[in-house]
């Protein structure tokens, strides 16, 4: 009986992978990783030299991506039978031997594999390997640390309604903001509204070849593909006085 | 001229340091690393083994952590004369040879490390090598995706009033507490008061040996330490409809 090993891959650099994954994915027989279809694929590209020369690879090619409304009865459908399809070959797979999911970033946070593992945690052993999340390797890449002191962090997805952004923007201290792309303009609204624009960045494949560091009061709302990030950095809150005795 | 070296050591777990981070430990021949005085120290701790046998380790030992409050003039002045004395010797150090300074967690996320690194970032070659952060080692060892979908995730520190406490919790899905020991009661009402409290988990030592998951509801208020965490998951926000047209 195999084991189902997720491997969180990090931003983007593999020499930013844990020792864990990375002794995971060498030694790995049986490889499977998303993309869209016709692409290499992100995960892919990774660990790009790293794979034994006879391991067997499942790209498990997404049936659609913004074709369809997100929130459609049919987008559901899809990725629901998506998702069990696959849940299902992986757990055949691991009947006989040990199989490595590569997942970017880290897998618990907004991964994609957690649909796999709602669906395979009960009946197959799995084991998940975080990774340092996509935002880490964005922060990283700024050269000046998210947060300090007391600062709160509040990380938000570029689909929120605007006055939830703005509320939310308003009341932090750093701020990580994911899903931009065609949301930009919403999102630079938002910051905007809050005082906040000249000390936002929008931050692109923090840690891999193609890097881009920008001032996002800088940047054409066209100009922002969906998995940038725009971050605010905190200034060090100072902390509170701790009480000596219980309140 | 040799270079500063900040390696993030991740959650704890020896494993889950970076592969650049794990050959910088075991390549380095000066070693540097914060404690409290008398202790052995986490940092330290998790390189067991990992070290050169020849190489020189530096010790960085606070002065002062939680004998004064924290926003007294005093405390300032004597942290800040601590860091500038280690930034000195660190500098020194850098002029003939590589230094590394070990990092809990990721160093640009909450490290004591950026207090080094503004010191120091415009007179020495700097390198900081990012880190799984000690949250993520925490959600990995709870077995759940921390967040997913369009989930809101806030990062709030214990010691912040508790008015503050009780509107973030209210306004997000995913949550992570730090700096929880004696603001335990505090979090724990703020909790209770925005009907999170059922779902809130205290995690401990994720990754690492002695590792401690509990349901914060069932924890007394005096068994907490310092470095804790306090979690509740989110459940995996429903994504807006994206526009198709500008808004």
């Amino acid at each position: 009986m195999g084991q189902i090993i997720c491997a969180g891959l990090g931003p983007g650099d593999p020499d930013l992978i844990s020792v864990r994954a990375d002794r995971a994915i060498r030694g790995a027989r049986h490889v499977a990783f998303f993309r869209k279809p016709g692409r290499q694929g992100q995960a892919r590209r990774i660990v790009t030299g790293m794979l034994a020369p006879d391991a067997h690879e499942y790209p498990m090619e997404y049936p659609v991506t913004t074709e369809i409304p997100f929130d459609s009865p049919a987008y559901n459908d899809l990725l629901a039978a998506f998702y069990d399809d696959w849940a299902a070959r992986l757990r055949d797979l691991a009947a006989t031997d040990d199989v490595v999911v590569l997942c970017e970033g880290d897998p618990f946070f907004y991964g994609s594999f957690m649909h796999l593992y709602v669906r395979l945690r009960d009946v197959v052993d799995m084991q998940v390997i975080p990774g340092i999340p996509g935002m880490a390797g964005c922060w990283n890449a700024s050269g000046t640390p998210i947060t300090w002191g007391d600062d709160v962090l509040t990380v938000l997805m570029g689909t929120l309604p605007e006055p939830d952004l703005r509320r939310h923007i308003a009341g932090t201290d750093a701020l990580v903001v994911m899903k931009t792309g065609r949301n930009l303009p919403k999102v630079r609204r938002a910051l905007a509204a809050t005082g906040r624009l000249e000390d936002a960045w929008l931050i692109e494949r923090g840690t891999m070849p193609g890097q881009r560091i920008a001032r996002l009061a800088e940047v054409a709302d066209a100009d922002c593909p969906y998995f940038a990030i725009v971050m605010v950095h905190g200034r060090g809150r100072r902390p509170m006085v701790l009480p000596q005795v219980a309140e």
